[in-house]
């Protein structure tokens, strides 16, 4: 089927060159004229315009958003501005679902469907499928059907299945519910990601200190002791555990498979300070949960530790320094320099 | 080759098993003589006594232990006594590192090596195949090489690699380093596992709280209430959305296939009450973390969690309502009956 | 001076109180006619509806309210709908700040201060003075200056200080900054001492179990033993520990003197069930943290414990059960009867 | 009554003072010849040797050491050797109860008394009286009682207690049971008070943060918007805040008035770089939750927030990093030069 794509960059463009293989027919538009030139010569319908863009879909429109979500609502305007009831847009980005429920309200007064699609895979989307997490009305995701067909992986271990959300669940792709929920979704997706992401990395992080028994510590009144050095004598290849734990363990995962690749390539790691971005999701995930008031101790801490790499503490820190010279006469040790992890 | 099984447990049973279905030649033994009986039906070589577990083992006797951590002390002690120089212990329970560090020092004066071996796979293991994570001496661990890599999984796809540890890796067991070391990478990967599992439990537990906004709520002092309930009237599926995840998302795990099937069974998990135990080895990690100064944050998120779901924060709880009394005149809110989730 | 008081609650009857002790005037109003009977006994005048209180107050005209967040800001409308240019509404509950921000904003359209003020105090503050945090315009602020001065607890030991904020900081007010500012710094302040409640909470259930080694222990394999029994036979007396820490520790405070009273009344605590309210600022005090990217992850472990309390951990405790069901085969143990804490 | 110290830095000097100036007999001794002296010249009984220290203690000798941890042992076999039946050995430092249980034990055989006593106060002590939480022998403990006295605080408002335990608690000192007791006490206190300082620490950040809307923020792909800039344009007094916080607020503390005078001093507290030391009883808190299975989350984050500040998070970001860029194709942002918290 036909299907417009606006916002031709990494996820987009492999997104389009994912239904261009599969037989679909795409409009594609972006502010950068190469980039809407590159997926022509895959066989693309290039367009110059946000007008020439609505106006190259046939009826009802149907119009895919990939943008930042900054500047998402201001495109959802404008499309809707070119379109006439009946037609659909689709927000396959990164936004926060209350822009959904907030959108589809409005978008409902002309007649326009508002369909939101969580859209997991990342750069590994084109060749491994898309998992999609859909919200929005039944007619229009039902519409949207082939296009969502064929984003997600497919399966082909999928088994005969009880009523049509599990059918589609089994192939990657789900309808959700309301609009908003498909974000929502996403966004939790998110969150447990973090989560995930900072278990193993504090295991690794264990693992890497387990030979604490073998180097000099400082020895003054601001260092705790380590009091059984003897159980700290080990120097652990990074990588090799990381690769024995895919193999028939409890934590095995494709989080686990990346990882374990990594510190193939670098079991240091020295091509990373440790600046760890967030954006975004995990903010919202653990904003829901405190909304309806569910405990996340796990979920907030993972996003508290990016903070903290970002350098964000660091006003509290000094405050406790503070407060243990007041108190106690305690002299604030020196930072070192950053360690290498070596 | 011959390897002796103490402890016919589920997991020495099944051990025993996929050993024998590769051809080796076990010798088994239980003080309960029907998990012997059972195992001789299977092809394995039963015994009645310690002593005659022992004699039935060629020289260098291999005798690996499945025991619980309590009494898997005394049992090597009384192995060693019947053992010579050159034979083989191998604890391939969840005994703590600390343990094995203590033991092999012990059992080396007597000329008689200890191999701890942490073994994860759980019920799976004997289809799946076992993760191995060995700590020993070099020349045990060789020595024992062709049963290790019959209990793990194997690898059809396993690279050409660099050394012995990433060739064994993509099989499923590793050489990790000197006695303690096996155990002390499995306690870590216990560690990980509670981390994960709470990512995703309260990631899904959000998602059960997002039709907070359909339902009555408190309206009272002690009640804070939803602010924006227009935002939380999602019913989602919780087993179609863990079925999703499985296909294309960045949370794909083993972990999650295991959830979507269990949710799958029931969504609304009734056969549980929510009392979730530990065994030890999430206490035994976050001891090394503090031990070694590393951050765990998430790892110990994980384990408090259980501590709670066992009851064990009561007295504080009562605390903190006996401290708003006190400052504020916070009259209790009665405990409700236990939630069903629904 | 004259001042108005809208809501007779505990909190606002003992404002006014201690207003007419120190010979403010007070206009009082609430719903409930026997509140404002007490009152006029007292010395206040009375009034018998919303119009009926603007009128009797002079101008400008001072409201403050003292009401249920919930039902505040149409009190705010109704009150401004009755009040001219140059009045003052003053808001002494616990809003939300950005309610706060967005209020001022409107009513500033009709010449209207806009006056938040963040109490703390409970139950203590007719004898002790509150502590206020205010937010709003300078020249509004100024004006109330007797009245805060009264309602604060005041400081014979107050020093000379260099500027205004620091000398009414002293006696226990503070012109925070712009609307808002005072009912975020009380937020904050909550977020703090929910923080400090846990840390207090969390010791003492430390110490209560510190004879774990004298007790009988499950032996089973969802139990994890306690390794070091000979280090846990300690029977602390909980109100004398908490009244030692009083004089000359470093966490003496005004909530340890509050714990101390309520364990002496009764260590066991055994008029409480463990049920934690929380009332929404320390909410409100994470998502600032969010949103601003600073690590709090102790605040966050505070509200999440309570969060817990309240039983809705549930459904992510169950499905942790469910997994360890489905790759261990482990099954639950039954939930026991509540602790008794003893 | 005669005492000996022995260890005179700046808690022993301290207490030995204290002890003079109430009319007590005190021999002294220190490895450094200088700090012996200073107190000579202060009325002390000077010694030059362990030998020398103990042959001036009348019988029964009392020695009280004031040492690190790490030397502690040794000095109490010395003295144990030096020393003959009903003598007393006081350990006044910051020892793990562990050692304190299995020293008493030893030198139970030798018929001397070992008393553990947690001590705090810090730099305040000498004017403030220190807080005494003692752990050993009853008849021991009794015939010091006039030291304890001495040492700690007192309490003119002191009331008429049921019992000797709370009347010494209100006078600041308590005998809080067998050997290893005192210690225990004392290093719950710590816990506790790292709880409280990082509560205080995070809220006073979080207030530092809330002028976020005011700045410039990077728009990029890594880092999350900031959803609501009007909500977040406060810049805050932080000196003023945590004075007002003192008076009649509800988290006044000792803590809270120190934190007020360091911010006086500097609101941005340039003196310091924020790498907070912690010196062991935080992580020995921390393993006593663990092994008696409390919730701790709230003692446990403020650990390892002290452990983020040592840098020691470092290879656990860097394999976030790492990972973002396996899945999602993220560059890692670079690190900013410390942020000034200005």
């Amino acid at each position: 089927m036909q299907i417009g794509m606006m916002g031709l960059g990494r996820m987009g463009a492999n997104m389009v060159r994912r239904l261009l293989q599969d037989g679909h027919e795409c409009v594609v538009y972006d502010i950068n004229p190469a980039s809407v030139a590159a997926l022509v010569a895959d066989g693309a319908t290039g367009s110059t315009s946000v007008e020439d863009f609505v106006m190259k879909l046939r009826k009802p429109a149907c119009a895919w958003l990939m943008l930042p979500a900054a500047i998402t609502g201001a495109n959802v305007d404008r499309l809707a501005g070119l379109m006439t009831a009946g037609d659909i847009i689709i927000d396959g980005g990164n936004s926060y679902y209350h822009d959904d429920v907030d959108r589809a309200e409005q978008l409902f007064a002309k007649g326009i469907d508002y369909v939101d699609v969580g859209t997991s895979g990342g750069v590994w989307g084109l060749e491994r499928g898309y998992c999609l997490m859909i919200g929005g009305p039944e007619a229009a995701v039902r519409h949207l059907d082939p296009i969502f067909a064929t984003l997600a992986p497919g399966n082909s271990e999928a088994k005969e299945a009880a009523g049509e959300s599990m059918r589609t669940a089994q192939l990657g792709y789900l309808h959700c519910g309301p609009s908003g929920s498909g974000h929502f979704v996403k966004m939790v997706h998110n969150g447990i990601e973090y989560g995930m992401m900072a278990a193993y990395a504090e295991g690794m992080n264990i693992l890497k200190a387990a030979n604490a028994g073998n180097k000099a510590r400082d020895v003054d009144a601001e260092t705790s002791p380590l009091q059984t050095p003897q159980y700290y004598k080990f120097d652990f290849d990074m990588a090799a555990v990381s690769e024995v734990w895919r193999h028939g363990s409890v934590i095995s995962s494709w989080l686990l498979d990346l990882t374990a690749d990594a510190l193939q390539q670098d079991p240091e790691l020295a091509a990373y300070s440790g600046r760890v971005s967030d954006s975004g999701e995990g903010r919202w995930t653990l904003k829901a949960a405190i909304d309806t008031g569910v405990p996340a101790p796990v979920l907030s801490s993972a996003l508290f530790q990016r903070f903290n790499s970002q350098g964000d503490a660091l006003y509290a820190d000094k405050l406790l320094s503070a407060m243990r010279f007041a108190f106690g006469g305690h002299h604030e040790k020196p930072k070192e320099p950053p360690k290498t992890g070596a």
